[in-house]
């Protein structure tokens, strides 16, 4: 076994306690801790000119139980009806649901909490069991103008089901997490909104079990908050996971939605294709609560085929190297790789200590072969579909990189990448811990223009001082990527955060990046909407918030920009 | 040469005269004419009961001057300002134009032109030469309340741009038919809405002499209506082409777009994704000149391959065993042949005499072989795209079809099939000459309602005495694919042909059909559209029609059932 030498922080192995803001903003399972290596714990203190003394004592750990200082605005006939529609079990008050309900994972939460601020939270939290008690929630909310916000998962990262205007939250995975219908024949599952991705997931794997199934099945969708998202929340996003190179993102996976909204209930047909008009059915996709109520989704499913499955992983030279075999490859009609990414030369640094590959043979023979560190590019990937297609895509994309100069490294960083993909997360906490920020934007953007957006952000991020910027792309288009910029630094102030991240947000909306890829809007990124669409197209949005919403009692209070007061507005261009 | 023995109709073979209804309603170039062969004569002959002596004489014909009786209902003021705004040489009021301009490709407008009816036609014919000329116009007539009709390529088989209220008809592909961009790096192009297919793939198959490209590319759409259809319609229409199972139908090909409407004008991004809510770019989709007018698009375009193209063709003894195949074909993560098309029983056997198969070596084998008539269904298609890919996807069809007791044979019916899949429609002049009506519905279905749809609709029509019914599947889906009614009779009444038709579209609709899957809607399909959607999904449609159109200027009278009056809605269910 591998042992440290000297100086080692004292991470947290503990569980927060119960009823802790601790509790609420920890990431994922409470007794599932992963730490920095010391290869990642050395190369932060080098970059942030930190010493070991700095890691000393922990700081606004958010070790205190919650406590919530706004009052309750609803009547107590109001509170009543609640319970009266779901059963007093179903129906929370208490400052610890107010506040864990009302929280997401957003780097502006997190310091929040640390320091005992709970922010906004609704009155009170309720638990529908069905999509009947939904339609009684909405009819009620909307004849008494109470404010209606949804959790799903709780992952969201951009405040999306925020409760700023009080009101109720509706929590889907309480109850509303069933396998409504599973159809072989036609490939779709019919599910509750609630339901969890591992859930999902290992239904569709073990579909003969559950379902009498003759094959077994895949979601496709594994983004990196798998483990804690919800097919419900992943919809009303545009969610895009880390396979959707091959699989495609939500807004191709789902192929019919039922939704309660005031101005009515409705179910859209699961038809493979149809030319009857506008679609509803999409119009509803990424509509983040603001519309109605998802209650069920019927989605697509694909053959679960691990076993035909090949990893590769590639170093280039340079990141225009990188780009240019990434858009060959994503150009080619060979079909595409499931898992792809290229990391740019900051995040390939990081990555080679966070794959535990520096100091191996492989990291010598890739120095040897004079790939430099701060120019050379990680490109890692896996294959996915039927056996003589995924054999015909690894060919190919071998061949396309190597012709890009690439060195064929084979597929072990695939494989340490695949063990972190969900686990990565957890380091939020230690790094935090020590007054260390970690945040992520990203971005849509075309080919033309992805070396503009990249160095356009890179150099706002790196001109302050002593600060990381890791950027990688790693879902594929014909037409473009994305581009997902992971960026740390030692600041403890929110004022500060907030400041620097805006500033982020401006430079992707200069440099001609969509505002948002596949983390959704919600009323952290809202404010730079009417600039981004034009009023014209903001005003499409608002007609259907208008139609669907009349009382604006949905998700209220900033969602999408469909109701920012104007001085909120961020004009960048 | 082969030469036919005995009786041989004498079918048209002289372009109509300028300025006759013929010369409206006739199918493609004036000069182009394709004849019905031998077998199929004999086999019309057959079963409508006909013997030669009934195609001794044509009659409705249509060779008649046009003629409109409906006077000009706009004032001389109103006139004078289009021509202010496109110029006189771009403004036609005489009864040709009127006509030509209103009329689509629908059996029921064949007929009554044949009967010299020019119907409902717009006040104004305007070519308008630029986005500035349609932003104009489009601001006037809201002004003035005075309805705009888009007319694109005509082919419009539901009466989509029928202009019932008068008005003015916008003419596309008078001047609005340039390329504005070609973009290499994203393989994209932009154009404007008039560009006609050949065009639009001529320009991209020769890109190199064209725009300086490094490659040759293809658009991926190809309509039966291809050569007489706009880039422009087959977006507004939500089109799907014949070798849509590989290329995506337009909803996934068009990346953005910009319209002008009476509620401003705007341009999507061209993001390769975003998840920026609930897409504008897509709403406008399927929107058939009710919201607005589009003013150009960018398209994604393909790699221009005929090199790695594999023909195959494939004989099975059951429509059950097709239908099987097909579903296992588009399950199975192979990746998808371009062209792909099974025939039930009825078509095959048509399809045999068409493709001239019908007394070859191959015909003999396939009953050699046990595949009989009227069971036997005919499969052919051929692949698209990387060279191993199109190797695999061939190999894998092959494999599939076998199993489900297909044999194999040759490339040779798909060749026949390519040679006339864009001259059959030229056939229905020489039938209607002699009072023999043939017309189509399509419907997109899941695979689970697949044979219930299809046994549905055919019952209904065969329940007809001598009555064609032909089927085929064309468009392939891993969750269904649709199904493509040809249907045949010996009918020269317009009241029978319209109930008749009605009866299929209830059929259809009561089978779980969707009203269509890539004509779109029009003024024809519209009646069922409450009853297929819901009101509270046509509201949606309704909400948005009132945005963008507050005066209801936007092809009204009909379209997309926006605006129908109540009696006429259609209730099935």
């Amino acid at each position: 076994m591998f042992k440290l030498k000297g100086f080692k922080p004292d991470w947290t192995n503990e569980p927060p306690p119960n009823g802790t803001y601790r509790s609420i903003f920890k990431w994922g399972a409470p007794d599932m801790f992963k730490h920095p290596n010391h290869r990642l714990y050395a190369m932060i203190k080098k970059e942030f000119l930190m010493t070991d003394a700095d890691f000393e004592k922990k700081q606004y750990q958010g070790n205190e139980p919650v406590k919530v200082e706004t009052p309750l605005r609803l009547a107590g006939q109001q509170v009543e009806q609640f319970i009266q529609i779901v059963g007093r079990e179903n129906v929370s008050l208490d400052d610890y649901s107010r506040t864990k309900y009302a929280s997401g994972k957003t780097m502006e939460e997190a310091m929040q909490l640390r320091r005992g601020i709970a922010g906004e939270v609704a009155d009170l939290v309720v638990h529908p069991r069905s999509k009947e008690d939904v339609c009684k929630i909405v009819i009620y909310c909307n004849e008494q103008k109470i404010p209606v916000y949804v959790y799903g998962g709780g992952s969201s990262v951009n405040l999306g089901f925020k409760p700023v205007k009080g009101g109720i939250t509706l929590v889907m995975n309480t109850h509303m997490n069933r396998v409504l219908s599973f159809n072989e024949t036609n490939q779709t599952i019919t599910v509750e909104p609630g339901i969890m991705g591992p859930a999902y997931e290992n239904m569709l794997n073990n579909a003969p079990d559950f379902f009498n199934a003759k094959r077994r099945y895949t979601g496709g969708h594994f983004p990196q908050s798998f483990e804690y998202s919800s097919v419900g929340g992943w919809i009303v996003t545009l969610g895009s996971g880390q396979q959707s190179s091959y699989y495609g993102d939500m807004y191709d996976i789902v192929l019919s939605q039922e939704y309660v909204t005031p101005a009515g209930s409705f179910k859209t047909y699961d038809y493979p294709a149809t030319a009857t008009g506008p679609k509803v059915n999409d119009i509803m996709k990424g509509s983040e609560g603001a519309f109605g109520v998802l209650v069920n989704a019927t989605l697509k499913i694909f053959r679960y085929m691990p076993e035909n499955r090949r990893k590769f992983a590639l170093m280039f030279s340079t990141w225009a190297d990188a780009v240019s075999a990434a858009r060959e490859i994503s150009q080619a009609e060979f079909g595409m790789p499931s898992v792809f990414r290229i990391s740019d030369p900051e995040e390939t640094d990081v990555a080679l200590k966070l794959y535990g590959i520096e100091g191996t043979v492989i990291d010598r023979l890739i120095s040897l072969k004079g790939f430099k560190p701060m120019e050379r590019c990680l490109c890692i990937g896996h294959t996915e579909g039927e056996k003589g297609f995924t054999k015909n895509v690894k060919k190919k994309v071998k061949r396309i990189c190597r012709q890009h100069g690439a060195m064929y490294i084979t597929g072990y960083p695939v494989k340490s990448w695949e063990h972190g993909r969900y686990t990565d997360p957890y380091m939020r906490e230690d790094l935090n811990d020590f007054g260390i920020m970690i945040d992520t934007l990203e971005s849509g953007v075309t080919w033309d223009k992805l070396h503009n957006l990249h160095q356009g952000v890179r150099t706002y991020i790196k001109s302050r001082p002593n600060t990381i910027c890791m950027t990688h792309a790693s879902h594929f288009y014909p037409q473009g990527t994305n581009l997902y910029f992971i960026f740390m630094a030692r600041m403890n102030d929110l004022n500060e955060y907030k400041n620097f991240q805006e500033g982020v947000i401006d430079q992707i909306q200069k440099h001609g990046g969509s505002l948002s890829h596949h983390h959704g809007v919600g009323k952290m990124i809202a404010p730079w909407m009417e600039d981004h669409l034009g009023t014209v197209q903001m005003d499409v949005l608002r007609a259907l918030k208008s139609h669907f919403d009349p009382h604006n009692i949905m998700n209220p209070g900033g969602t999408l920009y469909l109701d920012t007061p104007e001085p909120e507005k961020r004009f960048v261009t």
